[in-house]
């Protein structure tokens, strides 16, 4: 039992050649690019060396093997992705707008990733699962969440950890049993991955430090806000860290999330410290946004290790309470 | 009671940029293109004047207005597009193998497509409806055909003609709804446009002859068999026509098929000779193969004109029978 392990959607990504451009006219294209939440994140474990595994769901086409194959490649345990006769594998447009912002246009719900069943959670499957993550971006159908909550419960029922990053689109939230199933997820939870303005997003509080401090008393040990460009800073009961962004050239930020979290929560099953893991997790972050591509930008430690040789210690400041 | 009006799929097409490209790795691309067999159909019969509109339904996206810009610029009525806000415009990945064979990866069954509904189809929708265009691709859910059956109906009740083209992939024919959904259109069709391997696909006869002679009997008054760098034949009860291909260089030949149909029934409704019309056809289907783009090749009478001045006669034989 050692492995970490995830579940949810398995894409591709094409995207627009310019910034600016439109989707209403042709124009140039690049893709396929292997894509999903989950999936870059277990191709960014695999890629440290940690033993990897994901449960997922593709078409049988040219799409899904791309992602198998890519996944295999970089070391990831594919055996639970189930490849469906019956759906096209998902697939989602992107083009950045010139303020930097992106526009989607997505075909995932109506793609295999929607083929997901709770038959394909067990504890056969989960058996080598030490630690389990939940992609928020994943919880879009009532079926997915009944499965995500199914892996959840066996993993701890097994002595494993969850983490638990809360990607989820605003509209989302607006739905009352999409609160709750968050919600639940978060009492199982572990360490929480957040974006900064997601902080607040499933708590009372309508500040940071209060929307952390309800967190910590739900049960979750670690908290690491991911603030993009802002840097990130982590928290648990006797430690805050905060480290500045490490200054690169943003190619593309898609799955520099991802990136981040995974190898965040690699360190810390490898058994590094907050510090040690939080300033990997950041320079994975800034090697992802350097790369086009959604997992273009996955890294082993030697990228890592040469990113961080050349940068100074962007530690703001490091504090031992208690 | 003038329009020509069609149903059906209005998609994008995605297109590899380079032949022989593989959708298991990322490269050059190329789109959102305007595409779907109705939707080319349609806007080359307006691109010719006629009186053209379309039911159909797109997600509320890019690829679903740039079909409906474009279709609009061209001329197109599309008041029946219904646009649907649960669901994306369908897409088409297509690459071509270094044998000049297509592959594709295809969002459509799953797509805003398939959400047409038999309540899109009624009296006042059709009300300008002198012919009405059938094609095979269309038919892929049974509620698509109960739309297409009801479609026929009306029409026909107020004295409109119409076309089918029976561009079905070969796996639908071992449906036994599907082929007698086929034979009930056929019974109600006007003017038949397959391509040369179709002829025989819905008759009892093995031969091209046999089956001509038996879809005649069935009531069908004109077929036109469409043989691509064959060129192409028209038949009615006393009239063969062959004509060779017009020599073009072949740039994409996805939607040439459509174009010819289109052209065809436009010019036999703006009371052109069978030859004529049969030569325009022609020129339609050249320009639309020397055109990358599915929908990129529709053409006016100026540049059919042009195109058939340029040439000779490519009139094999003409007999006139009986």
């Amino acid at each position: 039992m050692q492995s970490i392990m995830t579940m949810g959607e398995i894409l591709v990504e094409i995207m627009a050649g310019r910034k600016g451009q439109s989707f209403r006219a042709p124009g140039p294209l690049a893709g396929p690019y292997a894509s999903g939440a989950p999936a870059i994140f277990i191709d960014q474990v695999a890629r440290l060396g940690h033993p990897a595994a994901i449960i997922g769901c593709v078409g049988d086409d040219d799409f899904g093997w791309l992602n198998i194959d890519r996944l295999r490649r970089d070391g990831v345990d594919t055996s639970a992705i189930a490849v469906c006769q019956n759906a096209v594998t998902g697939s989602a447009f992107v083009t950045y707008r010139d303020s930097g912002e992106r526009d989607f246009i997505f075909n995932i719900t109506n793609s295999a990733s929607a083929q997901l069943q709770p038959e394909q959670v067990n504890q056969a499957v989960l058996k080598d699962c030490a630690h389990f993550h939940v992609m928020g971006s994943s919880l879009f159908s009532f079926r997915i969440i009944d499965a995500m909550k199914k892996a959840i419960e066996i993993v701890k029922a097994q002595g494993g950890t969850v983490s638990f990053d809360p990607n989820v689109r605003k509209e989302m939230l607006r739905i009352p049993e999409m609160r709750e199933a968050l919600a639940y997820i978060l009492e199982f939870t572990d360490i929480f991955l957040p974006s900064g303005h997601e902080v607040t997003q499933l708590a009372r509080s309508a500040d940071e430090a209060g929307a952390i401090a309800e967190i910590f008393a739900r049960g979750v040990r670690e908290i690491v806000v991911k603030r993009g460009a802002d840097g990130c800073s982590y928290f648990s009961a006797d430690e805050r860290i905060d480290l500045d962004a490490l200054p690169v050239d943003v190619a593309d930020p898609t799955g520099a999330g991802d990136c981040f979290g995974a190898t965040f929560i690699a360190c810390r099953r490898l058994g590094k410290t907050a510090l040690q893991s939080l300033r990997y997790a950041n320079a994975a972050g800034a090697l992802a946004v350097s790369s086009k591509g959604p997992m273009e930008g996955t890294s082993g430690f030697a990228g890592l290790d040469a990113l961080l040789a050349q940068q100074p210690q962007h530690l703001r400041h490091a504090v031992m309470e208690g």
